[in-house]
């Protein structure tokens, strides 16, 4: 049994992450996003209503792929403040069901803004496999 | 003759922005970046006196695929204030030489932290390929 990866409350209160995804062309992909976590699972949605499917490339990317990595980091121009988490794992892409549902509370609860305006695309789920994080002090960035 | 990529300003003020790299796995992985931008090559230098080759993650990555994703963006609990850009580009590694000690220089011109105590490991030059906008307002993210 794999044991559950332990996610640290600096990276729950984090209001943005970056989501890394890799094509099928082996070229990385790269956006900022809104999620929570619950668990070990991190749940991201996508916003509302796409109307091309290259606004979905992290989605496709997902299919092909699903090992994605997500960093929080801290920057502060006093280097000493300096800190970041990343967590790699797996994604699945839930299109709709109860999961999903769930996951859209959740991100409400923590967005305003989605309360207002509820994403109605994909969300995605991140079972995290892997932490690793850094902070200075810390032996190497 | 490619056109070089223009790279706007809000991107060369940023002090932070988040590298994406592909392991030779197909995982991809992320770090956060201090960052120079000159003409279309954007310079970021590896911390100094790295101890452990797992530390080097992005350089052994970019030896073996260099197809690399630069993101800067900027996160408001007002999301009418969010944007980001994504950089596409080829990385280089510079162990060393004149255009490693050019990088190093203009490193050091935007972080005093680095004329204190200037980088040792391999600068990572970047040549920027393709350049992605987003700003709230932008018909998607």
């Amino acid at each position: 049994m794999i044991q559950p990866v332990m996610i640290p409350e600096s990276v729950e209160r984090a209001r943005v992450a970056r989501l890394a995804t890799v094509g099928a062309d082996s070229r990385p992909h790269l956006v900022p996003i809104c999620f929570v976590v619950e668990g070990s699972v991190l749940y991201s949605a996508v916003d509302r209503k796409p109307k091309r499917s290259a606004n979905l490339k992290r989605i496709e990317n997902v299919r092909a792929n699903p090992e994605v990595t997500v960093l929080v980091d801290h920057y502060d121009d006093d280097w000493t403040q300096l800190w970041w988490v990343r967590l790699d794992g797996r994604a699945r892409v839930l299109a709709e069901g109860a999961e999903r549902e769930h996951a859209l509370e959740l991100l409400a609860g923590k967005y305003p803004q989605y309360s207002a305006d509820a994403p109605d695309g994909p969300v995605l789920a991140i079972d995290v496999e892997r932490r690793r994080s850094w902070a200075h002090g810390d032996s190497r960035p």
